[in-house]
């Protein structure tokens, strides 16, 4: 049975988010002197797979990860993608919308920055940001939401339909571990600048955001873009997890090498 | 004295491409054994200057890539920055201008792909495609060439005053290799996505070339913005080259440590 069998959430099934441990670690070698050896091997693996892809010039591949502050996305994207270049590897990070962004549909801006055929983009927060901040905050009717849950659904669809391979991962941390990073980045001057009061607002809501978590990733693992909640308290365990989900997608998409072109046969360059 | 001196381009001086042999390893170690270590050691370094940017989040770097084709532009960016994350370093290839493109002037699709602040950004080739292809097709009068040189150096200026330090590269090699690496391309079958008979029709023009690319450095190496002429035939040496060129950039930046908050100091986190 594959181990990601337990993290990725059936389309339909029930699911609550109570249910995966943070601390578990899974996917993490026994021995810790193993560890960093194997995020550096299944980096490098990674970027062979990525140039085949840009190679193939065909399909897309997505990587959306979403979590509370300080959960890992910026560590992630870091590590796992430690040896692929940025010819074909490109990051879009969502901050609060802009005035012109609100000025449109919610996903006017994700639609800018989906991948190029043959290019990996990895989504630093995302759409889902709008079926979270709303909800927690009160601004959005039961009705609107569920609409909204289904745009994301057929917007979803009709980037697999056109040849990208979308994966979703939530970084699942608990509140404590949460509440030590947030320490850490106060006690620590030179991470001021990764810090700020609103963070805590955040946190006090904790428990309203882990409940919008749980609604919009049922209403939205679908079985052409399902989710992978990462158990992320460990952190060299939740780099090696999405490596290793990302070379798993990587893999079954069967890509093709480009093909040879006959015209070129004997051809000698002056 | 500087090793990049002879390969700095002066202001307003006197300047002939053939003064620069393409061939020259000024930057490569003797013991050939080492040569893979230092860039390494290199990009592990830029690395930390580019953390140390993004902490700062004030200035940007953009780094200009030009030459020939097979000059190396894609392999120097896959060395180079090999060690950073994508989330501080993002490429714009520019390709021949789209109709959309066209119908603005020609600095206008390079404004849209500038760094941020806190960014290194790579242009693999860039507006100064529009001072080469139309001057060697004839498409150009003297006066508007003219023209173009002054407002790439304003546009620079702007760019510079603005907080962004520009570091701009003619990757140099010479017309055999370039005959050489266009054959390995074609005796490749795998590497046939790579090459265009396009790409013959170009090497036909390449002394038009040559003086085009004279041309545009002697009118655009100005004090906000010198070019920087790479030996390019050997692959390690450019990417040393390079690699070394931004440091010393970086280094000269001062760049200086993201303040500590004080409204942060002896806060709890509950």
């Amino acid at each position: 049975m594959s181990r990601f069998k337990h993290y990725r959430v059936r389309p339909g099934a029930p699911f609550r988010l109570a249910d995966i441990d943070p601390t578990a670690t899974p996917f993490l070698p026994e021995a810790e002197h193993h560890q960093r050896e194997a995020l550096e091997l299944l980096a490098a693996e990674l970027d062979r797979w990525q140039n085949l892809l840009h190679a193939e010039g065909r399909r897309k591949l997505l990587l959306v990860l979403q979590g509370m502050d300080t959960s890992g996305k910026d560590g992630t994207i870091r590590w796992v993608f430690s040896r692929t270049s940025p010819l074909g590897v490109r990051v879009a990070a969502f901050k609060a919308p802009t005035e012109e962004e609100r000025a449109r549909d919610f996903l006017w801006r994700c639609h800018q920055v989906v991948p190029r055929a043959g290019e990996i983009v990895v989504w630093n927060r995302s759409h889902y940001e709008d079926v979270l901040v709303p909800v927690v905050e009160g601004w959005l009717d039961k009705a609107e939401l569920k609409r909204r849950y289904a745009q994301i659904n057929d917007f979803e669809r009709l980037l697999t339909e056109t040849g990208t391979v979308i994966v979703k991962c939530l970084l699942h941390i608990d509140k404590d571990e949460q509440r030590q990073r947030l320490q850490a980045r106060i006690d620590d001057p030179g991470k001021h600048w990764k810090f700020s009061l609103g963070d805590l607002e955040v946190r006090r809501k904790w428990d309203a955001y882990q409940l919008a978590y749980e609604r919009a990733i049922r209403a939205t693992s679908t079985a052409h873009a399902p989710w992978t909640v990462v158990p992320a308290n460990d952190k060299t365990h939740r780099n090696l997890m999405i490596a290793r989900l990302l070379i798993k997608v990587l893999r079954d998409m069967k890509i093709s090498p480009a093909p040879a072109n006959p015209a070129y046969a004997g051809l000698k360059v002056e």
